[in-house]
């Protein structure tokens, strides 16, 4: 059998383009004991693998390798079964998508195992891509954990209207908070007011982002959810009140850039205020990933949340939808329908 | 009664040279009821001070004006009394040094109050300036509030020949943690590697501090403990091990600059590893200065803290201590001894 995967051809400079992705027809290795053989049925565009692509290694996530397929979270369905736990038809969740055929070993290091999923009418299989992945997960402890979201606290979200924010504004609003949202266009401020109830929104680029949070949140902030870095960043410090405290969630405005980031030139507020600034990957709150499915599930079978996805049809758009996503230009959650 | 002050002549850019202070004789009014006349004996110098000179607002500290006396910790001896609690003879701490006598009102605002204080052989009242001061209580919440120290944590500390690193490099010792320190120069190594046990010293001026930690820490570290910003909190960005910890504790090597701060480039390795950056001030925690103060009084009795000292010795010469300690050539706390 043979399969299609998108391969790396060359590392990016800036913004990825198409002759960085290589479309490849390989054949597709039968399953050995305790593997599964899956055709991916959707697969997720996640920002951080524009960083995989850089070939540097770092501690997020290992590099890809040129000449050597991409990787991301996909579902699919099993269509040859060496494991036991798993039978051909099964729905599973795994992290090698790019690709159109899986092939997964059950009892991988980490995260590299294929994940049985409970899929029906209001969790269809894609939402583990979605309110039910990693993502979500970050969204979830990015306010309750890291930022330790405490009753009455004004919650300034960056990035509102990308795959974490969504989530995250209405985690907030949810919680009857009150929800300072950034985005980059009149439509995602209109969706952020309209659609998800956010209280306040900015676009960034109608001007200073200092000036215009300081419009937003004439009385300062409490939390602030980054999911963007840079002048945002500088904003918070400048906006937050006493205590306050920041969710360090991906820098993705530094994604495209190579070299060192620009840090935060107004850092000595953190002193001046006693703010606390908190990295987090989603891993590291794994042990929260049953509670927050749980909880979520319950609130999308209600109809209680809002998640708009942006569909690319077929493998051979992938890289498209990538750079699409880099753009900054998409309302939600990126996915590419493989079958 | 007459008594002299040090007025604010300029607002210094960079480093405060001789010619932003002036020495001023003025009349000393008596106090009115509820107010004390006190005699001050020693005072603090401290880097802060640098701030507060330059003439701009800020949530740190309220700047000093042109013209008008600077302020800073001091202690004296109560000479007049109108005010119920306070005799003639009693040891009082207080903000309004820079002076030789101060008017005081017991009732003040925040900090602006006399507070009486315990002295005996173990502990004079220029130990209140020092070990028993904010700055010390600034070690210790630095230390075991804001950074969470816990068992087996390996502790670096910039500055540690600084007033609060080298009672925060003791305080991590006697828990038995291994301790990295920083300093400037090869006589402030010494004196942390000989009187202060530290397990590892490196000199900023001999070369790069990211390679310099490698170096001195090539297992990584847990806490750091900031009162340089700069390069060294990029460094210890890069060192630090997963869920690490960075107390944030002024920038000192931000103090003489003009113009807004660099901040970390690095900063994304909160988020790959987890950690947290909280910023202070001792205030924040002045609930907790009976507990020090009473654990530190047991320490200082039984010999086991070394505080070394650096006098200056009469009012006239507080701009040059200040001058000095803005250097970073003293080792210990910097006192002016005014009576």
């Amino acid at each position: 059998m043979r399969g299609r995967e998108i391969h790396l051809a060359a590392h990016p400079v800036g913004r990825p383009t198409s002759s960085e992705f290589r479309l490849v027809e390989v054949r597709v290795p039968s399953p050995a004991a305790g593997e599964l053989l899956v055709r991916n049925t959707w697969m997720s565009i996640d920002p951080s693998t524009r960083i995989r692509m850089s070939g540097v290694a770092s501690d997020y996530l290992p590099p890809f390798e040129l000449g050597a397929p991409l990787a991301g979270w996909a579902v699919g369905e099993v269509v040859e079964s060496r494991a036991p736990g798993f039978a051909v038809g099964d729905p599973v969740l795994h992290p090698l998508g790019w690709r159109e055929f899986a092939v997964l070993r059950v009892n991988g290091p980490g995260r590299t195992a294929p994940e049985p999923i409970d899929v029906n009418a209001a969790t269809p299989a894609r939402a583990y891509l979605g309110p039910l992945s990693w993502v979500g997960l970050t969204s979830y402890v990015g306010l309750l954990r890291v930022a330790e979201l405490r009753d009455g606290d004004v919650v300034f979200i960056s990035g509102a209207a990308g795959a974490v924010g969504i989530l995250a504004v209405q985690i907030a609003k949810l919680r009857g908070h009150f929800v300072i949202g950034s985005a980059g266009s009149k439509a995602k401020l209109d969706f952020l007011r309209d659609r998800l109830g956010c209280d306040r929104t900015l676009c960034y680029r109608d001007g200073d982002v200092r000036a215009l949070l300081r419009d937003a949140a004439p009385d300062g902030i409490d939390v602030y959810f980054d999911n963007v870095g840079g002048d945002h960043l500088e904003a918070a410090l400048e906006r937050m009140r006493p205590r306050g405290r920041i969710a360090l969630c991906g820098a993705i405005s530094d994604y495209n850039r190579d070299g060192p980031a620009q840090g935060p030139t107004n850092l000595f507020n953190a002193v001046a205020k006693g703010i606390t600034l908190r990295g987090f990957l989603a891993r590291m709150y794994a042990g929260e990933m049953d509670a927050f499915r749980s909880e979520l599930r319950g609130l999308l079978a209600a109809g209680k949340i809002v998640y708009p996805e942006v569909v690319f049809e077929g493998l051979d758009r992938a890289p498209e939808a990538l750079i699409a996503q880099l753009s900054g230009e998409n309302i939600g959650k990126v996915l590419v329908r493989l079958g």
